[in-house]
């Protein structure tokens, strides 16, 4: 029944990448999939057992933990089936999030974008393939769920939402003047001059404004995606293997095309890059460094991790997996520009700059035709609507949206087939909003 | 200097089974490694910088990582090389230990077994590789160091010292009722009927008196011992590779020799069968079951995890890690009757029952010399000396030791060079016992 939908090796790394390539599967037809009840991957009972049943095993060297549906257990579970590096929560007590749940959220109706009829929060939950979702208004979770295998105990795979806090911890730098954005990425790396990397400066890293010669289609099998995740998968290479061993490895031999600085181009190497400059000033990785500066100090209930390449490298462009009450928590101290349990955890700055959003022309001739008058700053996504509401988004519907005007912050974790946001944007977008106005009108 | 005193690969699967045989490296001359200092993980930077120097970089695939002294890096990493599953602690408050740290103990002395000049208690630690070492008196941390690249807030591979979590969670099933130590293996995994554990008791698995043809002989190119690690690898088999694809697939391939009850044979496989019937009858694997009934209610600050195998088989005989003062923790509430933070968390029937110790005769038939006088009871070593102190033990140095007259718990991590405790026994055992008479008469 869900056979042959993928690849299974190409999905492999696929995930390696988890990136948020508007072109990946946009095309398929989602009703090719079994829903979100059908495809439940508790009901399934993927790795249940002693020993699970064979067609309810999920192997990693296969490549098919990446199939759908047993994509939908894989999330929640990445650190079984591959090797990960902790990002310490310290050792101290968690700071309780305060709940003042609301009645009635999940009746609240929209209408999805490009429908006729009108949908409610409840039923956008199972359109989306929620794993889990957790509201916060003013600061207090009005809104929680979990479906699936995910629980408050577990972990979920943060994929591209990863990109918005490594962009955060690289801003934080710039603001404490450790690092310059008008610097080149070759004065503090040397070793990437030869590469695309070299001539741009952090700032169009930082705003993925670079001319890279990398392509994330994933329909073509010479595009560069399937170089980098080759390169950073930590399983063995086959024997007859002469490519980069690493990402960094894979990095080095990124080439140019276009100029810098001139339009908004998503590419997930960027994030590694940003990576690997934070790791060479501060003597830190991005999830030493996440701890340190951040998890350290929310109040945060559970570690978080990264996965990691076969160097210990952790995938700065896709690799964080979290709790969603932690990742609520994130979302909610980036809401108050940085201040959390009476502490500025991230400069004010960092925070209005980001608000304020990056060159909206650049982004603009990326045509993403959903965010239109958007832009791309310090690797979070600007909606500049009338709120404010700026975002981290990952592939198969992960996201932390924050309206400022709504004092709301949204955590979602998903497993939805179709890889690219677009899919579920349609849905996601009202829905979102719907939920804005009603905590702006009732508060 | 410190090559080809192992052959990679062959020690590399050392460690997936991390059992503590007698036989392994005893005959190995110490002098022949550098000493604890030089070979000191942090001082040698592994893994640091980005990317590390080719010299110090751990890869998992090519085995290196278990070749000493890359290997005291790895003890305090395992996560970053392979798939493991959390031993969640909850989402709670951890309960911090209460600290009342003497000065009395660095300088105690002691004459190692066999040595004519004495050793304080601070060149022991030296003396043994310790990574860290914390001593409870009465429930309060008198002394607590880390060395190398553990740190509190790290996780540590306890080796076989899992054996004796996993045989208390097993003893309590018994207590519990929901197992028989009298009916067979096989009455419940009945897969196992045809293998050497199928005419086994429970009791008989528990005590480790099986009789098995398994040979944990590393210099045995034949031995099981290879054959059990390659099963349990999570990476990709070789193409032309026809065996077990995972622990329980091993086990089922285990044939008897010699008759069940007679001797005490330790031997790795009896704790993977028992997690076996664990998961089978409890529906939770040793990871879960951990977590459940002792990880959430000990006041843990840390999430500890299983190693697990390709198919989520959390490794029962020997892939648990946890942070160190976590396993004091643990090691605190068995000493005091199975009650800590005022529940009673192991039944004390449970706790009396390895205080009694096992069958004395059975286990003098195996001749360990360092341990005349003792026994082997629901996976734990008892000495049945005149403090009544009894023992969870792992290769390489990992330990957990329980003085009920001294009132004092040991828990220690460690990265001998040597597996076998045999090799820091002579130092070990005279130091724990001075500081439990120090603690008796000092108190």
């Amino acid at each position: 029944m869900f056979k042959n939908l993928f690849k299974p090796a190409r999905k492999s790394a696929v995930f390696l990448l988890s990136c948020l390539a508007a072109s990946v599967a946009s095309a398929v037809d989602k009703n090719a999939y079994p829903d979100a009840a059908a495809s439940d991957p508790a009901k399934m009972g993927w790795m249940v057992g002693a020993p699970p049943p064979p067609d309810r095993i999920i192997r990693f060297a296969d490549g098919s933990y990446f199939n759908f549906p047993a994509m939908r257990w894989s999330v929640s579970n990445f650190r079984q089936l591959m090797p990960t590096t902790n990002v310490s929560r310290g050792l101290g007590a968690p700071v309780p999030l305060v709940r003042a749940l609301r009645a009635d959220i999940d009746k609240l109706s929209f209408v999805p974008l490009g429908a006729k009829q009108p949908m409610t929060w409840e039923q956008s939950l199972a359109a989306n393939y929620t794993d889990g979702i957790v509201v916060l208004h003013r600061g207090k979770i009005v809104y929680e769920r979990y479906f699936g295998v995910l629980t408050p105990e577990g972990q979920h795979g943060a994929m591209s939402v990863t990109k918005s806090v490594v962009g955060t911890l690289g801003a934080m730098l710039v603001a404490d003047g450790t690092l310059d954005a008008n610097k080149k990425v070759a004065d503090y790396v040397p070793e990437l001059a030869a590469s695309a990397f070299g001539s741009a400066t952090l700032r169009q890293v930082l705003d993925m404004t670079t001319g890279l010669k990398y392509s994330e289609d994933y329909s073509d099998p010479n595009a560069e995606v399937w170089q980098h995740a080759q390169a950073g998968s930590p399983l063995p290479k086959p024997k007859d293997y002469t490519g980069p061993r690493s990402y960094m490895e894979f990095l080095l031999t990124v080439k140019p095309l276009g100029e810098h600085g001139k339009a908004f181009a998503y590419k997930t190497v960027n994030t590694d890059v940003l990576g690997w400059v934070i790791a060479r000033v501060t003597g830190r990785n991005v999830a030493q460094l996440l701890s340190e500066k951040i998890w350290q100090r929310i109040g945060a209930e559970q570690d978080a991790y990264f996965t990691v390449d076969s160097i210990g490298t952790p995938f700065a462009g896709g690799g964080l997996n979290t709790g969603l009450r932690d990742l609520a928590r994130f979302g909610e101290m980036i809401r108050n520009e940085g201040q959390y349990l009476a502490q500025q955890i991230v400069p004010k700055a960092v925070v209005e700059d980001i608000r304020s959003g990056g060159d909206k022309d650049a982004f603009a001739k990326a045509g993403y035709d959903l965010l239109k008058g958007g832009s791309y700053r310090n690797m979070w996504w600007v909606t500049h609507n009338a709120d404010g509401a700026f975002m981290a988004r990952g592939v198969y519907g992960q996201r932390i949206y924050i309206d400022p005007k709504a004092e709301m912050v949204i955590v979602r974790y998903a497993s939805n087939p179709i890889a690219s946001n677009s899919a579920n944007d349609p849905v996601t977008i009202p829905a979102f909003e719907a939920l804005a106005k009603q905590l702006i009108h009732r508060p």
